[in-house]
C-alpha cells in the first residue's frame, strides 16, 4: 500500500483503483495542548484517540448507510484504527460544512455583534475554505460559484445534505442526553461524480455538551457506544 | 441644527423629522498615512477630501435620481461641505455591501487560495457587518436572514441595487478611460420601510485604477469632473 497524504488526524494509503485506507491517528487538533475541533494544528496527541474516532465514525456512517446517505464508508478495522473508502475527490482544494445549533466558537468571534454565546440556531450551515495559511475564511455561495469551486446546485444539495446529517447525529446524542452544538463535515465527489460525505464524524469534528458541560472527544465515544 | 453623530468622515446633523444635514469632513480612512478604503479607521487627513467626495457624490446621486434609483440623496451645498439627505435606518447595526470587478483587497486576502491578483471578477456582491471590534466580518444571505438583519427577499434587493448602481458608477467612470475595481455601499431603510442607498459615492469607498495605476480619491474627483 502506498502512502498517498500525511493528514493532521489521519493517514491515507491507496489500496487500489477503487479503494482507500485512512489510518486513524492519536493526534488531535488543538492548541497549546487543548482540544480545539476549530483549530488548524495538532495541539496535542491522546491515547486512544484514533481509536475513539474511528469506533464514533463507524457508528454514525452505519447509520447514514442504513438511511441512504452516500459516504465514503466501506468498512472499519477498530482493532487496527483502519477505515477502508472509496476514492473521492474534494471540492476546490477542500471545504469544511458546518452545521450550528448554538452560537459558539467562530460563529460568535464574528458575529457576536448580533448573537450572544450558547444563543440557539436553526441547522444553520455555512462554508469554510480549507485554508491554514488564511485561517479558514468563510466563503459564500455566490463566492463558491464563481470561484468554480461549487455550482449554486451543488450549493443547494451540500446544504441539504448537511442537515440531513447533523439532524442524525443531534438525535443519537439526543438519546444520551447529549447536545450537539455544531459539527463540521466534509465531502467530496466520488468516481462517478456523486456528492459524498467524507472524512469522519466523531468527537473531533463536532462540539457536544451534557449537562451544560463540553464533552471531550474521547470520552463522547465511551457515552455514547459504552452506556 | 443638532449632531446626532460623529462618524469617521462625516458628521450627522438633524435639521427637523424629514431632513438630515450631512458635513463632510476632511478625514479619510486609512492606515499610517495611506488612504485605505477598507480600513476602519481614518488615516490621514487631506485638504479638500471632504469638498472633493461632496462633488463626485452629488454628481451620482444626481444620475441616479435620473434614472429612479432610491436613494437618501435631497440636495447638497458643495461650498459649505454639506448634504441633505432623508432619514434613514441602517439594516442591523449597520452593512457594508461591496460590488467587486477585480480580485483585490480583502477578497483576495481570503480566497487568496482560488484568486490572482486583479483576475476579473463579475459584478460579485458580498456584504459585511460594519464591526470594528471584530475586523467587518463578512456574513452571508443565511447568516444575515437568521440574526434578523435582512430578509432572504431584501439580500436580493440589496444585491440587484448594488449591481445596478455598480454599473452605472462604472459605466461613468469607464467614460474617462478609468477602470472600477471594487466598490462599497451603505444601504438603509427610509421612514417608509423603503430601501434606499445611504452614504456617499466617493474615491472614498472605491477603487478606480486608470493605466494600470490606482488613482486615489482627490484626484478621482478631478478626473471625473475636470476634464
Amino acid at each position: 500500500m502506498k502512502l498517498v497524504y500525511t493528514g493532521k488526524t489521519k493517514d491515507v494509503y491507496k489500496i487500489n483503483e477503487n479503494q482507500v485506507l485512512l489510518k486513524f491517528k492519536d493526534d488531535v487538533t488543538g492548541e497549546d495542548g487543548v482540544f480545539d475541533p476549530g483549530a488548524n494544528t495538532v495541539g496535542l496527541t491522546m491515547e486512544g484517540a484514533g481509536k475513539a474516532a474511528l469506533r464514533l465514525t463507524t457508528f454514525f456512517f452505519e447509520i447514514l448507510k442504513k438511511e441512504n446517505i452516500p459516504t465514503h464508508y466501506i468498512s472499519s478495522d477498530i482493532e487496527n484504527t483502519e477505515m477502508t473508502v472509496v476514492p473521492a475527490t474534494p471540492f476546490g482544494e477542500g471545504l469544511e460544512v458546518i452545521c450550528r445549533y448554538r452560537a459558539v466558537g467562530s460563529f460568535l468571534r464574528r458575529y457576536g455583534k448580533y448573537a450572544t454565546e450558547g444563543q440557539s440556531l436553526d441547522a444553520f450551515v455555512e462554508i469554510t475554505l480549507k485554508d491554514d495559511e488564511r485561517n479558514d475564511p468563510p466563503i459564500s455561495r455566490d463566492a463558491l460559484d464563481m470561484l468554480g469551486i461549487l455550482s449554486l446546485q451543488e450549493y443547494e444539495s451540500l446544504k441539504q445534505m448537511t442537515q440531513d446529517i447533523s439532524e442524525i447525529v443531534k438525535y443519537e446524542l439526543g438519546k444520551k442526553g447529549i447536545e450537539l452544538y455544531d459539527i463540521k463535515f466534509e465531502f467530496g465527489r466520488d468516481q462517478a461524480g456523486n456528492i459524498i460525505l467524507i472524512d469522519e464524524i466523531s468527537g473531533g469534528n463536532m462540539r457536544a455538551y451534557k449537562d451544560g458541560k463540553y464533552i471531550e472527544p474521547l470520552k463522547l465515544t465511551k457515552l455514547m457506544l459504552e452506556q
